[in-house]
């Protein structure tokens, strides 16, 4: 039994872009999309386009994540509309010219869905990252990927924050999607990682096919982890990292952190215990990328989202 | 019950050097000797000199390797009796510095321990790794730290090989030793793997306060794992890689590899097994530095030495 009210009729999605290299050192992304780009057979499929892109060709080369700036955070309305120059920071020139290629974001000739590959030193398993509760495209893919990967699971991570969420390279289509796998340290390429991340992309991108051939997704819930908070390392007076991640939270990305739970652990050997009032979800936990943005760990908390069916519009 | 050939009388080691930052992106040991540099108390022991000292301050202020070139592999002959210069590398550079400031290498001016403290994103727990099977007195202090880790492992690698020893930073002390703990991310600290550096130096500090205070050690045994052979990824006509560590093998650091056994797998999921007669011992599985080295892993061949007592010589 479906009710108009609970179904959404969207178009079919044609211009799909799988990017890997945002992060230049983050390999299995960088290894798969260079594979699909020698070889696109294993990611085609009829009725739609399918472009596997090295966003940060640079960084890759330098396997650094990046050379400038963070291009994962450059696709802001300032930087994408800044003129032309050579003295622009790399990534930042390269970010107009992807959003050229894949966008103009936010208008209707962009890409219909991008996927962007990551890797994190962090032991967060197959995440994908959305930005938006409001997408039920994306969360009717994601709830179909899923089912798929059990018994693997797979989580959701949802970045839509007033001040958390990052103008990201994948931002430029119009349906956005992170697909973050580890823990794999930078630099390097871990059989277990790379094929789980190979596994979520050829479900997502059978979704998509289902989707476009006319499949009906009924409504569904999915849940979320919702990211609320960034919470840095404790620092001395100069600014100094003064203890590690707690060797208890240390790989329990997604796990309750309840009030009173080792959070740090001092250099000489002191837990600090995490002071909330409730218990949360922390994750990407002690990713070597985020030393340099202050941030040990993010915190998250668990949501169910309602979600609409949906069925292709017939154009 | 000693003899006198079972036994060396050495003289006390007076200047012993803690190293960090030889790779300015392996934390541990970066954080372990900033600690000590500003509060020696940890690390101060009667009777000798410590000195905790950071190798290669640029590489560690940009978190990264290396500047120019590898510094732990920078102290050959030839550098450091190359004519100064600005032209040089700048590894090349601070390897004559560290020579003049801890050896000169191969003089009886030479410090008489060095232990420089690295990281590996392999998963080789805490590590001791040595120049020579005829060094006694570093083989009696891997045995003492070996028995004051029980019930924590300490595996030895035996670097002794006429192509595949490599010219260390340490390699400028009478007695070298590396410290390699894994699995840590570079970039990252990890609180398990910081811990265990600590106590395996603080256990080797132990031993030369006990050594030169005039307690003689027995003669003994030690086993280690002796480096005999390199071996690459499998690449494709381009050079490029074809195969990642099979799951298999990945964090399988010291244990048995025989013939027949899963050692890489392709990225379109073939098995390569491994193909020589006889089992083997790898270790740096997938280390992230060593893609640039074209080495996946080491190979090694368990071997048990012989030790001679040793005593402190009356000066």
């Amino acid at each position: 039994m479906t009710s108009c009210h609970n179904y959404e009729s969207l178009p079919a999605a044609r211009r799909v872009a799988i990017f890997g290299g945002t992060h230049g050192n983050e390999m299995s992304g960088v290894t798969l999309v260079n594979q699909w780009i020698k070889n696109e057979t294993e990611i085609q499929r009829p009725g739609f386009q399918i472009k596997p892109f090295i966003t940060n060709p640079r960084a890759v080369e330098k396997c650094t994540r990046y050379i400038d700036t963070d291009l994962n955070r450059a696709f802001t309305t300032e930087n994408l509309s800044a003129e032309k120059s050579e003295d622009l920071p790399y990534e930042v020139r390269r970010a107009q010219e992807i959003n050229r290629l894949f966008g103009p974001k936010g208008s209707q000739e962009a890409y219909d869905v991008i996927f962007d590959l990551h890797n994190t030193t962090s032991n967060m398993g197959g995440t994908l990252i959305l930005e938006s509760s409001k997408d039920d495209c994306n969360l009717q893919m994601v709830h179909y990927v899923q089912n798929a990967l059990i018994p693997m699971s797979c989580s959701v991570l949802l970045t839509e924050h007033p001040t958390l969420k990052y103008a990201a390279s994948r931002s430029v289509a119009k349906h956005a999607v992170g697909v973050e796998v580890g823990p794999q340290p930078h630099g390097t390429i871990r059989g277990d990682v790379l094929f789980t991340m190979k596994k979520i992309v050829k479900h997502a991108l059978d979704f998509i096919q289902l989707f476009n051939e006319g499949k009906e997704f009924s409504p569904c819930t999915v849940d979320v982890y919702r990211l609320t908070e960034s919470v840095d390392y404790p620092r001395d007076k100069d600014g100094n990292i003064s203890a590690v991640i707690h060797t208890d939270l240390q790989d329990r990305d997604w796990q309750a952190l309840n009030p009173g739970d080792p959070m740090f652990l001092t250099f000489d050997g002191r837990t600090i215990p995490y002071e909330g009032d409730s218990t949360v979800y922390p994750t990407f936990i002690n990713e070597a990328a985020y030393y340099e943005k202050q941030q040990a760990f993010v915190i998250t908390r668990k949501e169910t989202l309602t979600v609409k069916g949906i069925r292709v519009s017939q154009a």
